[in-house]
């Protein structure tokens, strides 16, 4: 694996990507057939902000930004930028300096492993950031990587080119290739939500009914007893202690 | 240990109840002598807000969120969900839509061991969540559990009924039998540091004397000593290693 | 070791601590060489403080709070109470009593190893905490411990009079000997950072130019391949599997 | 809740706890209906050791094993420890006098939520531990406990005169009312692993077929293709990016 | 993502991949130009113990095994099964049963990013596992999943086919189209790590002098002080505090 | 804080580190009046391993192993290699040729804040480590760090020339100035630990007549009921739910 910067990458459609960034992330994750999800360990730094790019992908060293100098180059309007270590590091490799290098150059925010710092200052410019730690710990520049190969960030795999949607929930991971296909699952889905949802504030439904769950409740043998039933069922027992955890 | 779904649940008095959620997690835990305390694993998603309910109960499995659905036709007005699953789970088991029906019957809100997704509605919906985990990690509906059994979330006994006090310090629980005594204690507790408050603001004296702790290190062995006199008796020895950690 | 409460301690400099207080912990950390940083486990409960104080510090038994009592005594203006404790602890050893003393004082915040709660009034009253968690589990007062003895606080050593600076991006300690000197190298790196970022919110050049890296990535072997190039490289191979994590 | 220590405890029976020794873990955690187990944080300091015992409960403060010294006088022969504490604790609060007295009272082992130290000298005794952590700081004995009420240990409730059984894969509990139906459970089950065992080992048969799985397969929707058309569905695609995590 | 069972999939050389087995993991690691690893959060239920194998890979649902059932049937001799889960579960899905079957088939061995339990049969049998948590805790078969799709393991990604190394210090995965070029390469850095080996244990040679590595501490700055210089230099600040962490 | 190489630094006696490490890591800990330990974290690689040693340290780069290459010069007979690193890494920056050079040299062991591989030729070396992770990660070589400045390790501050202790339970540090006091005071533990396991061996007495405990309980309000008072005085509450965690 010799370090490579690649150049001139494939990217998702800038419309189909827009598209997808304004469904949620839970959304988009299930229109996927709940894949692309990024690990719960990446949270964002502020609150409120959805926003969707394709990815320029680096992978550092631990420690190291270096890469994230050579990346800067290789983004354009509409990106956003995925950082991955070789090994777990916490460091603040990203600053405001680097936010402020990619804002003007139109990049959408960034998904790092890595720890960030300078974050009121990223707050107060409205650059948003997904990372696995705030941690103020300097790098050096001193250890060859990547820019824009595959990387596994938390679980997810990206490559270079793909839909990246970030919002309060977390980050999913959308491949390029399959970005129009999943809209489109998202646009229908966000559709039946809408009338579960007026159902449901309503109260003119419950969930169990309109989605047909007792009978399989029944078939999973749950059965319904009052408390004075569940009691006696259990007298000669410590009552209630029944299951745990 | 059969599922079951426990119907008809005798709960603690609502005005007692209400009265309790006046008070604070911290004032509660102190009056019930220091116990009922959910871990510090599950934080709010929310900040400054502070609810208490009574306890309707549900345990899941992991990365199924069937059991919610039966759950909620258990709930009424007043009431507080609290959710277990038999394995650790941080997938986003509820969102919104269980919200928005829940909302719709008058329920306080969610204290759950396993994720949640869809924050920002939630957020926007006024309806307050305590979790493990922000994730957008969709569930299933296939494998049985219980409602209104007693759970354990994390270390922390919760049974159907029991008042659920949660504020941004975090979550206890009152058994249901003693939440009039939990109640009176806590009045006692909140007067007596008012008056705590008054004395230290002014700075007119510390606790240390209010509280008469000068004996006690006294007697457990705490010296006095100047910056000067320390170094001297440490010199010799790498000045200022003393204790550590 | 024998447990102490150390009076009259020397203190860094008021006017360089103040000035210290102004640079963010990112550039104080910086301008020590990379050094002095505390863990970043240790987290503030609320966001765009920034402030600096003199150290006087605890060392407790987990789950006891009786040396921060004795600690009161000894903090003045201008100070910043520092807490550690002999094993890792969660507990809420520290609340709105201890920080209506403190301000009475003109204290200007905690950083806590432990937990702490009370955490809205905390904020409502503006007294600024960085603590490892959040918990409203109550101390006792039992168990002897030291005040303005070294202590370490996620990894980081804090001596009695020690410049302490935290902010959004965590806590940062300067040795009071130091002081002076961190302080110029501090507004020296300001300096320079203010023109880099000029030259990088104009777009006018990249941080590859302007630091000189070019070379560098050269020398360690980086490649420039446009995306054909770099499948062509990998046929055979599954395309684009490269390098990971 | 006062601090008290409850004596002549009413115990599982003695041949029944020993019969269920007998089982694994995990085969009676099956026949509790898969319920009872202690957290996966709870591990054993030895290999290839299984016990049984009934269940004498330690609630302490950390930092602190006082009550472990009031327990020992409340342990008998057969009599398994288990220690609990108000807030998470790795401290070594249990080391080889400890294990010299209880085993001189013929006590079968310990589960503790702390850490142990003097492991060397424990394994050499043969007096097995399963703990969270092994560590060798020190307590103290200053604040009040209690022995002989129930407890949670890493997620699991601990009553009095319950059966613990604990091998290489952890800790189960057993609800001394329920010792006598849950080991005829185990029997069973047993004798149905030994059918399957044979048919597994020698081949003849697949679980697949066994246990009927196919057209639950089917039923879910679970394909079965060559890699050829597995690769020619996904053409267009990533080749085999597929499902992931 | 559609559930499905991929069959008839290639494999790496059985020669390339047992001669791959007799290297460990750090020398394979290496050879792949530090690539390739499994994180070190999967740890071996055993010591001692070195393994090659071809990847035969499960996705199943947290707290469900329905998917390794599914998967004995694809496994032949020489393969190592390899397990995923859609979201982190430590549930002991895979026990003594499983391991009866895959030994009857030839296969090496286990990699999963679940629990396992019934450790000390597997010990006994001679199953070599690696896992990320020993929990006895059950799972079900209700909900689908695949086999022989790609997935990623503690942030490695595992391919059907691929080479799967594991020992004493984890595991590392070998792309099966790159296995000839990775052995050869590891066949060259054990022949030289020999002559290092020699070297270093008659103390002839230091590997600073072996390796050129004095030169580049200069360049990198580091300076030889003895312990009296180095204080000379600290004078005026605390002796020794230097760096830390 | 400019990169150094110490030379020449003071050691502590060696007879006197001998004799400590007769010792247990528990006794020297208690000792030293419960200071001096490494946190839990840091675990041996191997069993049954007892040894002391004088400190050379090491504070790396995460990733970079250069400084450990500078440190071997500096190890002579009876020293124990202490690696620290500036941020969190569980790489394996230490290996089987590192360990066979420093045995050439008389060194006793390691005690790394990373991670370690070649575990098994480590063990069959017979040269003991204490390390944080064992994991293959490769490091390189490519950024400056010191030798024998002071490091913090886990929590505890370890100077060059320190006595280190480490078994099965773990690590700890004695300061040099300090080593034979601490010496005094572990012989006089030792045959007070003695007596106390002969009078519980025997089961002649309990420790809480042996240390006179009974009026400490008494002082401390525990109480003594029997379970049937117990179960009376909480009647009307549920049973026995009394504390927990």
């Amino acid at each position: 694996m010799n370090p490579v910067v690649v150049t001139d990458i494939a990217r998702a459609d800038a419309a189909t990507t827009g598209a997808l960034g304004v469904h949620g992330v839970a959304t988009v994750h299930e229109a996927m057939g709940r894949t692309g999800l990024v690990g719960p360990g990446i949270r964002p730094i502020q609150d409120g902000v959805r926003v969707a790019g394709t990815a320029v992908t680096v992978l550092s060293w631990p420690g190291d930004n270096l890469m994230i100098h050579a990346a800067i180059e290789q983004c354009r309007e509409g990106d956003l930028l995925v950082v991955a270590t070789t090994s777990p590091s916490s460091d603040g490799a990203f600053g405001d300096l680097f936010a402020t290098a990619l804002q003007a150059r139109g990049v959408r925010g960034l998904v790092t492993a890595t720890g960030v710092r300078d974050v009121a200052d990223l707050r107060a410019m409205g650059f948003p950031v997904w990372s696995s730690a705030v941690h103020a710990q300097g790098t050096v520049k001193a250890t060859p990587g990547s820019v824009n190969v595959p990387v596994v960030v938390a679980g997810a795999t990206v490559r270079p080119g793909d839909v990246v949607v970030a919002d309060d929930d977390g980050v999913v991971v959308v491949p390029r290739e399959r970005a129009a296909e999943v809209l489109a699952a998202a646009d229908a889905r966000v559709a039946k939500e809408e009338a579960d949802r007026a159902a449901y504030a309503s109260g003119a439904e419950l969930s169990l009914d309109r989605k047909g769950l007792r009978p399989l409740l029944a078939d999973l043998g749950v059965e319904y007893l009052t408390q004075a039933q569940h009691e006696a069922r259990n007298a000669g027992l410590d009552a209630g202690r029944g299951t745990e955890r």
